[in-house]
């Protein structure tokens, strides 16, 4: 990869010279066993290299004490993007996919639609056809297979598809195709009493309903895109709230800081990501004081996963763009950009 | 004083983890060790009846394992009221006090608004033309004092006020005037693995600036009336978040479910709170399965207190109105009301 020196050196400024300089004198005396100190690996996955010893570094610096950069345990929070960050999100992210297969559903409880566009092209299966959707054509879709329910309705529907709809590529459930050098940091990070939060651009009831089994991050600790609700009764006067098709929190780019604001309420000192829309996040993120640890992966990982970009040359994308600009940001700030092909030992856990 | 002695065991708990926290081989024993396994009665401020029966019985059925309404830890949600469920509320708000005691520094800056209604009012000192001031104007003011600010100046303002203004019965900090009953109930709770929120219609905001230091709650545990940020940069490109006169979640009345689905995305087991803005919130917690516990608090101690409804004859109010329509319904409900004057051996830790 091209002169990562120059990135190695913000590194140091931010978190190796601070946090190594009164490491070694305080390693012995370590308030609580990070996972490290408890022998083998915590990062297994993930090849020796610049992007393993940023994390590494940024944990000891920021979780012992006497560092000058200590962070105390309940300021520990963390952020992750999920789709491109977490798991993979190509072809499409797996909500749209959701979305798509929620519509024979829909349109049978609501046969009206069946003749009106986008639907009708939905129905049609033709996927020429359905490629073509207008962004606007989209939200109708959204709007039609996530919201005017109650949200246990949706809560169960989403479940019961997440447990069975699979990825054509990998045959395997969606919920499988979560990146194992990050579940390792998420635990690594989380064995060092950081809280774990995801952030993400999708949907916050949707990715909720299965956080905790693919991530151990609870619903609490989920904040997306989020949609308004609207108590009411049913027949027999039992309360319930209903999905309303509001949009309260727009959670991509500048409304990451702003939904990180509003559902935590702290600035994080870790925050991961993947494309332009976590740019705000991890600038707002790298802004504050101490040590801060701000990672994009690029997926240049064309066999073992997808290449897009369109930073170095990579293909471009409409899902999940990494422009040239993030990169040369990234470069120019001393954020860390991960490599999937060379950083990451294994991508799935399965494989 | 009254029966310190068992009071002394939660207090010594609690002075023992942080005065300890340099010696991590004593915290693991103490840590998961419930109060009330720790021999000394968890509600010792409570008087023997059934609101602290009730409370204790919730507590056992809910953690004890093979109970058949046991709840898994990480299912255990608590929400409580703020004004007038865990600290005083009357004669006024503490954060409408705030409010209008910022109105002269923000005169300051814009001096266009010194001789506009009702800023000029605020600012004459005049209390009873004060008293007259409509919810509209109220509204103005709120808008004038806590939004068209950087995030961190305002919490540094707030922050600054709550540790120097007080009350004028007690002479006291408002931070002094919490509930030493309902202290012991969140200690109670978290002791047996409850994650303890506040659920205010106040100022999300607002109250996270203190919410750690008076109820142990962390920012991230407080739902409440939220506006939206803008996230923007200073002339240096230094990223900031600005709060905005837009109004994300209504935390009232059944803006409290909806908020609760919206910030943590589960139904609570446990529900508290004194007045109709509560009503729903404890009839959302309550239609749960299992075991649910739902507490109102009634101001009836004139003495020690105050005394309002107007439920059961009390005065009535305008400040956290408890009517006699959601009496009934508490009572139909099998939910429980707390009496102040039969039911809190004590008020505060500092009488």
């Amino acid at each position: 990869m091209n002169s990562n020196s120059s990135y190695l050196s913000g590194l140091s400024r931010r978190v190796l010279l601070s946090g190594l300089a009164v490491a070694p004198a305080v390693i012995g005396p370590l308030r609580s066993t990070p996972a490290s100190a408890q022998g083998g690996d915590p990062l297994p996955s993930w090849n020796d290299g610049q992007a393993k010893q940023v994390i590494m570094a940024f944990v000891q610096a920021t979780t012992t004490q006497g560092s000058p950069v200590f962070v105390p345990p309940e300021a520990r929070i963390a952020t992750f993007d999920q789709d491109g960050t977490l798991w993979v999100e190509h072809p499409m992210y797996s909500q749209v996919v959701y979305c798509l297969e929620r519509v024979p559903a829909v349109v049978a409880k609501k046969p009206e639609l069946k003749n009106v566009e986008p639907f009708k092209t939905v129905l049609s299966g033709n996927r020429e056809a359905m490629a073509k959707l207008s962004l606007r054509d989209l939200e109708k879709i959204l709007a039609v297979t996530l919201t005017g329910m109650p949200v246990e309705e949706f809560n169960a529907e989403a479940k019961k598809w997440t447990q069975s709809a699979k990825d054509s590529r990998w045959k395997r459930p969606y919920t499988d195709l979560t990146y194992l050098p990050m579940q390792e940091v998420l635990r690594y990070l989380r064995a060092n009493g950081y809280k774990t939060y995801i952030v993400t651009g999708g949907g916050q009831d949707f990715v909720r309903v299965y956080s905790d089994q693919v991530y151990g991050i609870p619903p609490e600790q989920v904040v997306g895109t989020a949609g308004g609700t609207k108590y009411g009764y049913d027949k027999d006067g039992k309360p319930f709230l209903t999905k309303e098709p509001k949009i309260l929190l727009n959670d991509n780019n500048a409304g990451k800081p702003e939904g990180i604001h509003l559902m935590i309420g702290r600035r994080p000192y870790a925050a991961f990501g993947n494309s332009t829309g976590d740019r705000q996040m991890l600038e707002y993120t790298w802004a504050g004081d101490g040590a801060r640890l701000a990672m994009l992966v690029l997926h240049d990982d064309d066999k073992r996963e997808y290449a897009y970009g369109p930073a170095q040359g990579l293909p471009d994308t409409k899902v999940g763009a990494f422009t040239q600009a993030l990169y040369d940001e990234a470069k120019k700030k001393g954020w860390t950009v991960i490599s999937m092909k060379s950083d990451w030992k294994r991508i799935f856990a399965f494989e």
